[in-house]
This record gives structure tokens, sequence and C-alpha cells, in this order.
């Protein structure tokens, strides 16, 4: 969803809105400015926004017109006598807001995350662009360590399917979770340097490409499967497809989680996690598909759909996709499903 | 230097601490317990302590106790009737200390952030293992690549050093920054897709094991180097040696980064950032190796020492390594420093 930075002062009743990136970049500046920096400041108001940054920066491309600040933002900044201040409060620290007390003692200050988190839920045709070439990037990738698997442990499968990433572009979204036989029941497992193990091998990788993230997963056979491993697959499997045909604008996210777990049947006793989330400059933003959700799917949401299930000490199967919500959901994600066996 | 959790308690003058991780893995967690985990809670009563995770999580490794957490922590933590409450006041947000103070009315909320600050600066045994190990990952990596310098652009470089990395089961401790020829000259240059310019070109990169960092920089040349930017580059060097013989338990900071400062002479204006900064779990800990630091460095300190020199729109030069601070500094990263040419 499109909105002017003027629209933002005005929507969220401010006369002036500060977000600041200190050792980690802030999503919010990288969605206003489209950089992705460390130390730097978006202050915006009704004389127009700015991005202020280090000296180590000087150069860096923005949307919006850039200062290099050299010395402390809020001394720079005191001079606007502002009366109304938005923050993002989830990303303010109280030692930051002490400070900002300080330096505007009778100043309001108003909590702008989550006008900014609903604003950003709706991806515009740019963001759409770069998630597909995120998406596009992951797929080729994976294409690649797929079509010539010949890794020992599961950091050799990470260590492949990241450079591959890096070739193309990109980063990882989030460091990419391989986890092999018993591991895989451990929806969160750390990859490690142990042998793969045969069995079902969980695979949950994405890319970042200039600020915008994929999110899959793919459950591998490493040797072949038993029966009962392809049949959990499959109802793994049908419970995902069922979910994305349940994806259209104006839809319940809370109904498409239940249409997930009625599709697992009992064994969503073992699905211990939400069904997807939103994505976009971060791999969690909104909508949330649970089902405790309130969220409604709004067009060009971007979304994922991942239905698990972790057996404890046993097994562990996931299958995710990264989707657009429209008219008929887009699956950026769009690499074959049916359970691929490594010999 | 090692101090146990109760005595943590009598020194910040708590009954209770707090830390707390969200989206993103918290430092301190990770020292405390070992493991480097989201959504996850530590929480330090005279009891004991104890690591709460999600049950995504469950059967990670941590060096106290872990629970795993279904319902809101705070929800758990509440039947503590704490009167004074340690947190992190830098990681702690708006929104957080709005919900403890909801949970524990009647508390005081006391800083523990720099205690243990202080504390972490000054690494166990086990500790400089981890980053030894993380530093010799790095020095491999980097030998390798630059002895089949085969590369058309900066970020061919940077995906071949962290495939690198990763092989060697270790990830980027930070996103590898290549710059050549005039990108060079921007200390924090996004690694781009465009092809390396002849001259000099600056590689900076570490490698995270375990959750520990390593921090180093070599500058290259692409191409014959003129006689100017060889003694461009001498000068540097000479200022990081000069740097690192001052450095030895009890010796002021800023006389540190002055030393550097008077070896590059005339060309101090061009070097616009601090001479170094400390390492361990986070990139950039204390110490702090600047003009303005009033830190005093200590035995089994970690710390960068990164001169560098940056003249706009021409070229950039900056030699770092991660060195631990004793009576003789031992360099973790101790790759060659003779510039190295690419023909």
């Amino acid at each position: 969803m499109f909105i002017s930075l003027m629209a933002l002062l005005a929507k969220t009743n401010t006369d002036l809105i500060l977000l600041a990136a200190g050792e980690r970049a802030s999503s919010n500046i990288t969605y206003l400015t489209g950089a992705q920096l460390t130390h730097a400041g978006v202050c915006i108001t009704k004389a127009g926004a700015r991005l202020y940054v280090s000296p180590l920066d000087y150069g860096k491309k923005s949307k919006i017109p850039i200062t290099v600040q050299k010395k402390p933002l809020l001394d720079t900044l005191k001079k606007y006598h502002s009366k109304r201040i938005g923050l993002e409060f989830n990303a303010t620290s109280i030692v930051q807001i002490k400070n900002l007390k300080k330096a505007f003692p009778r100043a309001k200050f108003i909590d702008i995350g989550p006008t900014l988190e609903k604003i950003r839920a709706i991806k515009t045709t740019d963001e759409l662009e770069l998630m597909a070439k995120a998406a596009q990037i992951a797929n080729q990738s994976y294409k690649k360590i797929i079509d010539h698997f010949d890794y020992r442990t599961e950091s050799d499968i990470k260590a492949a399917l990241e450079y591959e990433m890096a070739k193309r572009g990109a980063s990882p979204a989030f460091p990419t979770i391989v986890a092999s036989g018993s591991n895989a029941s451990i929806p969160h497992h750390a990859t490690s340097s142990a042998k793969l193990n045969n069995g079902l091998c969980i695979i949950d990788f994405g890319a970042n490409y200039h600020g915008y993230c994929s999110d899959c997963t793919r459950t591998v056979s490493i040797g072949t499967p038993t029966r009962i491993q392809k049949k959990l697959y499959a109802t793994v499997l049908n419970a995902q497809l069922s979910a994305i045909t349940q994806v259209t604008p104006e839809k319940n996210c809370a109904d498409i989680d239940k249409t997930a777990r009625t599709a697992l049947g009992k064994l969503n006793k073992y699905f211990i996690h939400s069904l997807g989330h939103g994505i976009g400059i971060d791999v969690h933003e909104t909508p949330n598909i649970s089902a405790k959700s309130k969220d409604i799917l709004k067009k060009n949401n971007v979304i994922t759909i991942e239905p698990g299930i972790y057996i404890p000490r046993k097994l562990g199967i996931r299958i995710e996709d990264t989707l657009v919500v429209g008219n008929k959901p887009n699956i950026l994600t769009n690499l074959a499903k049916e359970l691929f066996v490594v010999k």
C-alpha cells in the first residue's frame, strides 16, 4: 500500500516521526529509504523527510534526501520543538526513550509501529518484484543443489545452498535450517556438522534480495522412504494444498489455519506452530496465520503457508511456500512438491 | 572474567534478572547459556537460573537448565513477587517495559547492561578458544580465496569467502565488505555486483563460530599498484603496527588511538573512524579504542586495531586485526600484511 510520508504524519497524528537504527538495521528505515543501514536515522516533518547516516556510509543511495551526520542526531533534531513525536515502541529502548524525553521534555510520544506494520503488510508493485526475485534466486539455488546432491553433513547442504544464493546476488534471509533424521523433529533445529542421517530431511531456506525476503521449506528423503514416511508426507502435502486453496482476499487467517489442521486429522497434535506468517523486509510480519489470529487477508499480502508435523525424537516434515494473495494465489516459491528421494 | 550467576544478582543488587530474546537472538543470553536462540528468556533468582525456550526449540543444549515454555513467560514469572528486577535497558523496548510494569507493579527496574558489558569484555579461557577458532576459520578461508584469485565482481569474492567459512562450520560475523577502486573510500560500502575495479580493494570479513566472532581487514591491489598507492599503504601499515605495540594491559585506549593518528601524520584527516573496538559475541563490544574513550585495556580483552584512510571518490585502505590483550598481544588474525597484488 503506497502512503506518502506526509500522509503518514496525518494518519498517526504526529508532527515529527523518528526512526532509528543502531548496531542493527531497522526494517522501517529500509521500507522508507530502500537502504539497509546501521547507525542511521529517519526524520519526517511537514518540511519533508530526511535520512541521516554516519560518515562511514557517505555515498549510499536512498529514496529520500540524505545528510551525513557527525554529531548526535538528537542535537540536530531538538530545533523542531515537536509536540507529538511518532516512534516505533517495539524498537525503541528504555535508554533511547530516556534520551528522547530529555531532548523533548514537553512532547507526547506516540507508537506508530502498528500503523507502519499495517501499511507494510500490503506490498507495492516494486516490493512484489523484489520478493519475486528473492524467491527466484532461492528456487534456482535449491534446484542447483538438489540436482547435484552430494553432501555428507547438514552444514554441507547449508553451505552449498547459501553459496548459490550469494553467487546470484542474495544473502540468506535467515540461517538455513537443514535437519535430518530425528533432528527434523525440532522445528528450529540449528544446522549441525553431524553426518546426514537416513530418513526425512527438512531444508528451510530463504533469500534476501535488496532487503526483501523469501521463505521456503522442502522435505527430502535421504534413502528410500518407508511406507509410513510416504503416507505422512502425503498428509502434510495435502494439508498445505488444502490451505493454499483457501488463500484469497478477505479470508480470515484463523480459518485457513483451521483448514490445514482439519486436513492433518489426528496428526494435528504434532503440528506445534502456526500455519504461516506475513513476510517482506522482515521474515516474520503481519498478517499472522494462526488459530488465534484476528487478521484478515488482503490483496497483495505476501504470506507463507507451512504446515508441519514433528514426532519427538523420530521425524519431522514441513512443506512451506511464500505466496502473494490475489484472486488466485501466486506461489513465488514454485518448486516441485512430490517427495524427492536422494539415493 | 568468570562470574557466577548468583554473584551477578549480588553485584547488581537485584533479586530477579530477566533477559529476553524476541525475533533476534540476545547476546547476553548466548553469553549465559551458550545457545543462540530467538523467542527465549533467561530468568535468574536466588533459587537458580533457567532458560525458557519456545516449543520450536525443544531439545536445544544450554549451560543452564531449560524449560520449554508454552504460555507467556511473564505469567510464569509473576509468582516471584520480585522487588528489584535487573534488565538490559538497551535491549528492552517501551512495549516490553510496559508489560513488565504491569506484571510487577511494585518492582524497581535496574539496568544490568553495563555490568554484563564489563564482565563480557574480559574473556574466559573457553571464550578465547572459540574466538581463536573463529579467527582460524576466517584466516584459512581468506588464504583459500586469495591463493586462487579469479573473481569478476565484488560479490564474487564475498560469496567465495563466505562459502569457505560455511564449509568450515562458521557463518559470517557480519556481511563481508568487498570494496574495490573508489568504492573503498566508503568505509561501510555495501558489496556490489559491479565489476572489480583496478586499484586497491578492501576486504573486511569475520567468522562467527558457535556464537563468537572474529574481524579482519586486508587491502589488496587489483593490478600493479602505483608508487603513491604503495606509499599510502605503507603508512597505514606502519600506523597499525605502531598501535599494536602499544596494546598491553592497563593502557589507556585513547592513547593507542593517538599513536595510530600520529603515525598517519597528514593522512590522519582521512582516518574517519575509531581505531578499534572490543569484540566477542557481538562484533562491537567494550572496550572502545577511540580518541574520546575513557576505557583502559585489561588482560584478556579481545579488540580490533584497524586504522584506515578514505580519500573521497578516490581510494580507501584499511588494515585490521583481532587481538587478545596480554603482556604481548596475541594476534588471532595473523595473515600476511605486505600488499598482495592480483595481476
